[in-house]
């Protein structure tokens, strides 16, 4: 396990729970993540389009030997994120569907890669992950999940923990609100985050269920994402229009809640009125147990 | 017109008609394309993932300055792509849907990007066009699509075409099979290729309809875009099972129709029995118009 995973920043962790249970710094510049001083709220005048082009170059040029492959489930509308490293061939999957595991399994074999880790970005209520079958069908496989989920898991993630793949790694930023255990998985290079249920394009996850709060979710967005460089690829656990990616400077420019005040925010979130996820009776269970009653 | 579009090889356009009317060929290197030796049905023994990782750098190195997404719409199942120069804000979209204009336009106008021309890789029999509304809504905008379509465009298409958008170009390859009109568009460094329904991810589009031929389509593809090079990423007009990029490496060892001889890709393709798509007798007639009776 400690091959694949390393605690790397655990003052980040102590950040985290600060985040998520001293919620009362909304409107002020309070908080400092990597040396970066936040104003909640706040939003730099980016021109998202020249960030992406500047960060193109440079992205590319630091995640040399990477091979990504985003891909889709029609169903639930979720993206799964497969990330290598070219040379050495190891693996990373996030966030696979119970009903694509052929399709991912033959991506995996085809490309000969091996995988190591299957992650999820939280306990998903829509739809079931696949990492606990996953694990049966491929050997070595370790499963990971953030310990505050209360999900089992080989690996259970903290603020600051570092997945590493070849000479790739991804960092783990805790981004409660959606549910207490959501978390974002940023590229070494910062040139993407996968934002799970956190962040959406244009939008963001629900916050009226499993832990659900609208006043945490505003914050570690503010806090954990848009302190990420502008032109920060952001690929979603979701999208429900076609769309594929975004930028944190997008993002922070044009999304419809989070350019709004937190009370405008939390008022937003309270009043969606949004049925209850057809699957969520059977997928929570589920995804407490890697998808599988014995992992 | 002709500050979009140059025509800039006209020996290809030969080459082309060539292809399409002298189909007898197969099983012998006799083409010559982009002074490249091809042996039809032949497929060296590349290491996709290699390849990929190669030219994941000299691609985005050589490709500075480019915008670039892939947008999905749910019903047709159809990928609609907008490149744009980040420096000059000309943009080019690839194959948009009527269904998801306003999520399209949307995106245009937030990102600040002046659309010149909006090209279909060919009369589509699934989804009808958003081009010809999408020029109601956008002034100065062209609608393209090959001169082999039949269909009517403000910029008919041929062999080695450059449709140009700032910096960056489109090159044309005529890839007729599926219908007698379509094309592949090649950015110009070939890094990435947006095949239409020519060459889809591991599998390629019908040939039952529409002036389809199973042995125009096999040498198309094997003469058009498996002589791009390895690493050049391939981007379908359609997925159905959520995948959304391949690599000509790729397909050419794992592509389960095109990796045969052509004798039995033409059997294969005869014998698919699919059923008629639902929307052909709407989607034709109306994408020989630009998706609208008076563009």
């Amino acid at each position: 396990m400690y091959s694949v995973i390393n605690r790397v920043r655990p003052a980040h962790r102590a950040l985290a729970f600060a985040l998520r249970f001293n919620a009362n710094t909304e409107g002020s510049s309070c908080v400092v993540t990597d040396g970066r001083r936040l104003s909640p709220g706040v939003s730099a005048d980016v021109d998202p389009l020249r960030a992406t082009s500047r960060r193109f170059c440079s992205r590319t040029a630091l995640t040399q030997g990477l091979l990504f492959r985003q891909m889709f489930e029609l169903e639930s509308s979720t993206y799964t994120y497969l990330l290598a490293d070219t040379q050495t061939k190891e693996a990373v999957i996030i966030d696979p569907v119970l009903e694509t595991i052929d399709r991912d399994l033959k991506f995996i074999q085809q490309l000969g890669l091996k995988l190591k880790v299957a992650v999820n970005t939280h306990c998903h209520a829509d739809h079931i992950t696949s990492t606990g079958l996953m694990k049966k069908r491929l050997v070595g496989l370790k499963s990971a999940i953030s310990k505050c989920s209360g999900a089992s898991a080989d690996i259970h993630l903290s603020e600051g923990d570092k997945i590493t793949f070849g000479k790739q790694y991804l960092t783990v930023r805790e981004t409660p609100g959606h549910t207490d255990g959501c978390v974002t998985l940023v590229l070494g290079d910062q040139s993407m985050a996968f934002t799970g249920d956190a962040l959406l394009i244009r939008g963001c996850g629900r916050t009226d269920f499993q832990q659900g709060c609208a006043k945490t979710l505003y914050q570690s967005i503010h806090q954990k994402i848009f302190t990420l460089p502008d032109e920060c690829l952001i690929y979603p656990a979701h999208d429900y229009l076609g769309r594929t990616v975004s930028t944190v400077g997008e993002e922070r420019k044009f999304n419809p809640r989070l350019t709004k005040s937190l009370e405008e925010f939390v008022g937003i979130m309270n009043n969606l009125n949004l049925p209850k996820p057809k699957k969520i009776d059977i997928s929570v269970p589920a995804n407490l147990v890697c998808g599988v009653q014995d992992i």
